[in-house]
């Protein structure tokens, strides 16, 4: 019993990979579609198995909270896939702040404790619940949200995006942690130059 | 103090709401991009918020295990936005057999106990591994793929996808759950006609 | 000389229009791809046309400064083609405050006058310039931006985006043009009471 | 033996169908991502069969070719799915005039008889090649390119298309078969008068 | 009569080669959205001609069939075009036994014989049918099918894909032709392990 | 007051710029999703603006026009944004004549004089009009359109397209300016011999 056929898969097949993954190279170039993908002959299960999110994430700062992503740069099993995900620690009062993530629409579950999460529509329309443990919410492409651990005990969280990259834009930091002139912030936002230097100093913003 | 600017603005943001997001009229016409979009003036947060996640499956079933949507069609709020949830259950050796999602690649995170995963590629190799409470592990669009609980104790975990709409094809159910005539079952897979009938009468299928 | 060949090309090309275009019918369902379109045989050149960028937006406001848009909400003819148009309109001093795109991409083309323009990057870093009449400058999908005359004189600019919904969240009246409680606000932007109150008495937000 | 998860499976895949397929309904809406989605319970296995690529079309025209097509608006079970074909037939001396798909590549294979194949790029490069039976040709989307039969016998062949709804701009058609003035012609082309008139004549243009 | 506006062009031209096309370098880095371009300078007509089909398979396998692929990978002038091509052969009793695409949708064209060909869809249906010479099938997107040569002569087909690299995952190859173990086949399979041991022995698998 | 914190938000930070955009290396390898992309840490606020297209095109010429590209090869920073610009200067009686972009929609802006420009779609219906200053007008991805200043005065016009690459094939020169044989295009576009030799003769084609 003799397979003809299985040459010809065998050539087909070990060199259409690509349909199936890229696992990342975080080394080799990088296109708008993403990295480059590492060769498949190197690829082993531990690419598409990412532990770091075990672990809860040092919550004793300012905002009482963590964030530890699985984005492409830390987890490249996803590249190219259209996902990634990322764990949230809130201490009790602990919030994340005001952001975006300019790439991706985001899903939070809750899995620990409660969050009171909402987010601001290009309507200026304000959507915010409390959710409780197994409770999801979506937080669509780009606007606005926050999460905020109003409860008494620590709350835990993971967030799913609908990229491999999706960025993320903390407004505090990026109004305040930077070398963006005050006047500048001030003629963009309204916000008031005490109110703006006082942030600068907090977050280590300078001019 | 007067705002002629706010007008062109309430002009815009009224009307371009569907940049933002398009929650899902599950009763209007559909298309391959989805739902149509509900009207964003009877859009409120609980269209964005999803309780049904919080609760366990059934798990007394033939696999000891429950799969729990959040898809496109049970948590409209994900239409359009490239992604979804579901929760998976699996008391002691329950298992969600080999499957696939056609339209979406997959991340499982283990929050309870631990799971055993894997994958197949188009090369034909073998990916699997035992997950433990906090890893993640990816699952590249369109292959088979299985979740298997074979720790002593109930197992949990949430998968995200990257389509509000993944499709869920489970390849016993595809095979042997239907009016697919056994011969013809026979003949594309090379499996034996008792083996066929045998899951044919286990789950129902014809012919 | 007969062409039977036309039968054949008038059944494909009056059915098939939709590869072309799909002028949007603003009034017909809506999906996450876009409006319906309007029927073929109604679409006219004027539906391809747009005129109401050719005069200037009404500067006399607290911002100095006026949004026109040409999205597909106004100009339907760009509905699913992937781009739009908006022109902005700032007296000296005038100001489009921090604000994002959350679906779009933005080039923007200064046609009269000066303007200072810049973003921020998910990185934190800072990127501005003066533009002078005939510069572009491009701002990537979701981040920060903003543009300011700060000139003696009025300025003119085009805007170009990657969608015909590119939507527009404008920082200041999501936090203060609302009904966002004011401690919700404080705890999610660590910014003063009296600063939110403040903004939220200019902007006519309440709570 | 009870099955308490083929409920939930039940609910799950019943009204997720658009994850594997949307038969276009012609009557219903159409948006830029194609047309309406069928009733998932209307649908049989003849939506996704198509027999009218089976028959040579008539050559006996100008051009001595036809082209059949089966494009969603011929074949509603391609829509969405990103994918057409279309049937060529050239009688000997037949032409398939200089054509652009504005919305999809294209890959032609040969069947019978020889064609020969060409298209021209943007940096004005000619690349084109007499193909026999069995030969493919990919045409890269949106470029000018033809299919002409020098051979002395009958040709057919099967074009493939990267969309369900590829579009079809013939360029003696587009120039000389409707009402577009022939000054306007003769400014936009620098052909001569007489030959736009002459051509104009032979297709039936106006102006 | 000068040319200076060619000066323009030429420069526009020679550079902005990859929005026609990018023929894959197999050699150079791999990204998400396929091979890296070949040198503008260096692609000719031949990189956009594949001979490869013209010939048939050989048939003389244990699946009586032949599967010739002309994907990114053996015809690199469909890198990033969103098309491919395959051709199957089919000797009398010929079978492609179940199999998916995880990375396209497909269309079946039959030029010789008759097949019995069918999918499966997410909801479990089944849809097949006897295709004559002539006929066209679409398989939507990742979807377990199939093709039968039921006839007393031989069969050939092209087939038609929505991307370059489809994929390909053979449901015998990917449980029973590697080292899955029985044990893990059979419990996530519920196929016996006598029918497992067989199906590995007369495809290779091991363990 | 310390902020752990922050370590992890630089490390995510500082490796997921991808997210946010992708400045194009030149001379690094592309891909079918565009060029390559710049290190992070050499990009500054220059990448990010062009100025080329403040200055007027040298109009004296044989179409008394000139284009002056902002696409990704002159303008790296539009680099998988989706988007790019280019300047228009049309002397009285200057012309863009026919042409298409293969890979973009395109909305053109009139900014000085007056503009006729116009499109024929797949159906062969054409749509043309007189636009003056401020005007804007959709032209469709892969239509042949044109741009004509029947004004007395200089014309200048903005262009903003759908892709930072969406090429530009100009009908005359794709016919008459390379060394497409003459019979060939006489069959291809039933053009008379003396008027292609003539129009070759012009524009420097040969054979």
């Amino acid at each position: 019993m003799i397979f003809p056929i299985f040459f010809t898969f065998v050539l087909l097949l070990s060199t259409s990979h690509a349909a199936d993954f890229c696992v990342g190279d975080l080394k080799a170039p990088e296109s708008p579609a993403g990295y480059s993908c590492k060769k498949a002959e190197k690829v082993t299960v531990d690419d598409f198995v990412f532990s770091g999110l075990g672990v809860a994430g040092n919550t004793s700062n300012i905002i009482k909270a963590a964030v530890t992503p699985a984005f492409a740069a830390q987890f490249p099993g996803v590249n190219g896939l259209g996902i990634s995900l990322a764990r949230l620690d809130l201490a009790s009062g602990g919030v994340i702040p005001f952001h975006t993530h300019p790439g991706a629409s985001e899903v939070l579950l809750v899995t620990q404790g409660s969050i009171v999460a909402g987010f601001i529509s290009s309507a200026n329309s304000v959507y915010y619940k409390t959710l409780k443990k197994g409770d999801i919410m979506v937080f669509p492409q780009g606007l606005l949200h926050f999460q905020l651990n109003g409860g008494g005990y620590p709350a835990t969280a993971f967030v799913s995006f609908s990229s491999p990259s999706p960025g993320l834009q903390i407004l505090d930091f990026a109004l305040f942690k930077n070398d963006l002139p005050t006047s500048l912030v001030a003629a963009t936002t309204f916000l008031d130059v005490a109110q703006i230097k006082k942030l600068k100093g907090v977050l280590g913003g300078t001019n």
